[in-house]
């Protein structure tokens, strides 16, 4: 352990030694993990720095774990045994805004809505927009190739990622992508690399893509009295050839934790309520949407009556996840299925929650089938833990059942290691196994994250 | 080779004879690439007779060479010595379109241009469109990354493609991606096969997204005097945010090519014409870019009165390659340079063309800095030759100088193995060796493609 702080500090790095912000720096959002008990962290502050860091744990064969924010909810960002935790987030400078080709060049750990306030005064915006974009970095943001509300209409993170520097398992520094609006140069190392949870290579900057911020949305809500009929409603809005620019889903369980966490007069009662936002032609679209609800059966459609109202019931929504938690620990489950299969997948949410007995509140990206049931347990009891566990499985298992995904935006990490082994084929964990070999052979990079060791 | 032949028939597949046919095939649409002499040809109908052909080119380490349209202008389609061509292009149908989750999936062979056509009756379409959307297969713009037109704001082929099946070196089946909105379970095989050019397995199905066909487009040309003055209006309009959804340039040689290819009023006097549309609000969008235009100095700026001249401007566009193929053998070149750089580029190639003596054509997807310098040379003449193959390197010199890439759409093939190893760092060449070795360790997926053997 000495021999590796000194390896540090000769190199001129300055270890953490105080054992609780280890401590603290030992896990991310996901709850229930068990971390690993880390040998040291670094915080870094240049490329030079991770360069360094990497190069003393090759030579020793002494796992890295990356980390930026640690807002991650799969565990990715979590202590490894004798790990070297490797902080990115001292690495927060934007390091240039380009209106004219629209692309923004960052450290690792700036914070995702600091580059959108950066490119307002061009007009531009990044547009990801995952919940956590306030207290989140885009180095972590890339590194989980994150989702978020937005992502119905503009996308996910990796579409928006056009560049990355970053360090390798060896220290070698490595430069992939490109700062043009097209390339097609050599393998795409850069999608590569988004998602792959810090596995690969240390993501120490990024060029991503900004653009226009939309015009002017306007909101409305639609009260469901069955989730059935919420499902149905996300269905014909998405076979109509709508482009919402938000279409999300709050159930009662969320209505009501939201309702008392901030009380604004949220619909208690209803069994769903559906936010829709539109921003080309507004009006139109929000007609058409309307009418669209009221024939799936929606028990009331309202528009927000002004921006101010729109943007309340959507930081309410942003909200659900810390209203949830003050009910208990909340196993945050994360999958996505075929937009059209969206109201069975909640009827089995709901099926698992009376059959293992625990409180299962769902918010969802609704317009991309992407649902986080979120379950409430009681972390002091080991039957409300084992009951939670049970229907977190069991909520994975549906998803697969309907043709969907273990993971829509939150990632494997440490959480779903099994699972990604079922949801792919055999050949599929082979070829990813290589690539793993093929950029980290000592295997130190995050090690047991995404693939189980 | 009877030994191969044999190996190929007695696994039920029907190895093409006919030497006139193999040669046809051995080419693709780059020009002046001395392709290599390939062992056979190979029609494949179906996923399992593609792993049919890789198990029998793996047990001899016989080379295989995938092929769609070959309308691709890198060579990457071209025949390797002793190599098994192998034809996709009768896998050719759609296999499913669906509405509500927005996806198509399709066999290789299908043409682009028949996803839109089938996904219309939903009011969906496939967005990406290379200019040969109406000849190429999904499969080889897959395997190319393909650009197009509507890229400046709908994007390129690796974002709308969400799932594959692929056959791999081994001849082994998989599958990789998803068929939900969102999904981030793995690493991101799909894109790193998107624009691999057959060097990583064969693409056998994709699974591609679907979007709702946008509102009609208006459209309007702008002449210019100066190539200068057309490069400063691109900056302006992307520089006002202005989201058109094509901007394209074309420069007098192509004007004056297109116009003896069908007259139909085109300015032959103009240094460049600027094609631009908008599609969200056309009108509005239209009268802020003429004004832009304007003010970077067009001479003159026109509508389309109607949506028949529109089309018909769009589709002379189209004819660019064709119309300058009429005046010798066309080198097409294919560099992408930060927008903002447009007009440095375009007179590079000005200066390329006429220290070489070699008459140059330039086209561009202008709002994405996407450039197309055709270069027409004499094939019989080899001064006339080496003089378009020094510009060919000049310009993308040019382009590496001015922050940009060596390719922008059309792939790495065998024309641009040497220049990939000059753009990209020499960590990231290796790393990009490494993938290359853990899909394909025997070197039989279109070897010498992308990566110099």
């Amino acid at each position: 352990m000495s021999e590796l702080f000194s390896a540090l500090s000769d190199t001129g790095l300055t270890p953490v030694t105080d054992a609780d912000v280890i401590a603290a720096h030992s896990v991310d959002h996901a709850r229930l993990v068990e971390p690993g008990r880390a040998a040291a962290l670094i915080r870094a502050r240049s490329t030079e720095e991770v360069a360094a860091v990497l190069r003393v744990a090759a030579e020793r064969a002494v796992p890295v774990v990356p980390q930026g924010a640690r807002t991650g909810l799969a565990g990715s960002a979590t202590a490894v045994d004798g790990a070297i935790l490797l902080d990115l987030s001292p690495m927060d400078s934007i390091l240039s805004i380009d209106p004219v080709n629209r692309i923004a060049v960052c450290q690792p750990g700036v914070h995702n809505a600091e580059i959108s306030a950066a490119a307002a005064e061009h007009g531009l915006r990044y547009a990801p927009d995952p919940s956590s974009w306030r207290i989140s970095t885009i180095g972590g943001n890339i590194a989980t190739a994150a989702g978020g509300i937005c992502c119905v209409k503009y996308g996910v993170t990796a579409e928006y990622v056009l560049g990355l520097e970053v360090v390798l398992a060896s220290g070698e520094i490595m430069r992939c992508g490109r700062r043009t609006a097209k390339g097609v140069a050599g393998y795409d190392l850069v999608h590569l690399f988004c998602g792959s949870e810090g596995t690969l290579g240390v993501i120490t900057e990024a060029t991503v893509k900004l653009s226009p911020i939309p015009p002017d949305r306007l909101t409305l809500a639609a009260v469901f009295d069955t989730t059935a009929a919420a499902g149905r409603a996300v269905t014909a809005i998405m076979a109509a050839g709508a482009q919402p620019s938000l279409l999300e889903l709050i159930d009662n369980v969320h209505l009501r934790a939201l309702e008392d966490l901030r009380p604004m007069g949220l619909p208690t009662d209803a069994a769903a309520l559906l936010l829709v936002a539109a921003d080309a032609d507004p009006n139109l679209e929000l007609a058409e949407i309307e009418r669209l609800c009221g024939g799936a059966g929606a028990a009331e459609v309202f528009r927000a009556t002004d921006a101010a109202e729109a943007d309340a019931l959507l930081e309410s929504r942003r909200q659900a996840l810390h209203a949830m938690e003050r009910l208990g620990t909340v196993l945050v489950d994360d999958v996505a299925v075929p937009r059209s299969r969206l109201a069975e997948a909640l009827d089995g949410i709901q099926a698992a929650s009376e059959r293992h007995g625990v409180v299962i509140g769902v918010i969802a990206h609704a317009g991309d089938g992407n649902l986080h049931p979120n379950i409430v347990v009681d972390a002091d009891d080991g039957d409300s833990v084992a009951a939670g566990r049970a229907a977190f499985d069991e909520i994975l298992e549906l998803a697969l059942g309907l043709g969907g995904t273990v993971t829509g935006e939150h990632g494997v990490g440490t959480l779903k290691r099994e699972w990604l082994e079922r949801e792919v084929d055999p050949v599929n964990l082979a070829a990813q196994r290589r690539i793993k070999a093929a950029f980290d052979p000592l295997g130190i990079l995050n090690p047991g994250k995404i693939l189980a060791g």
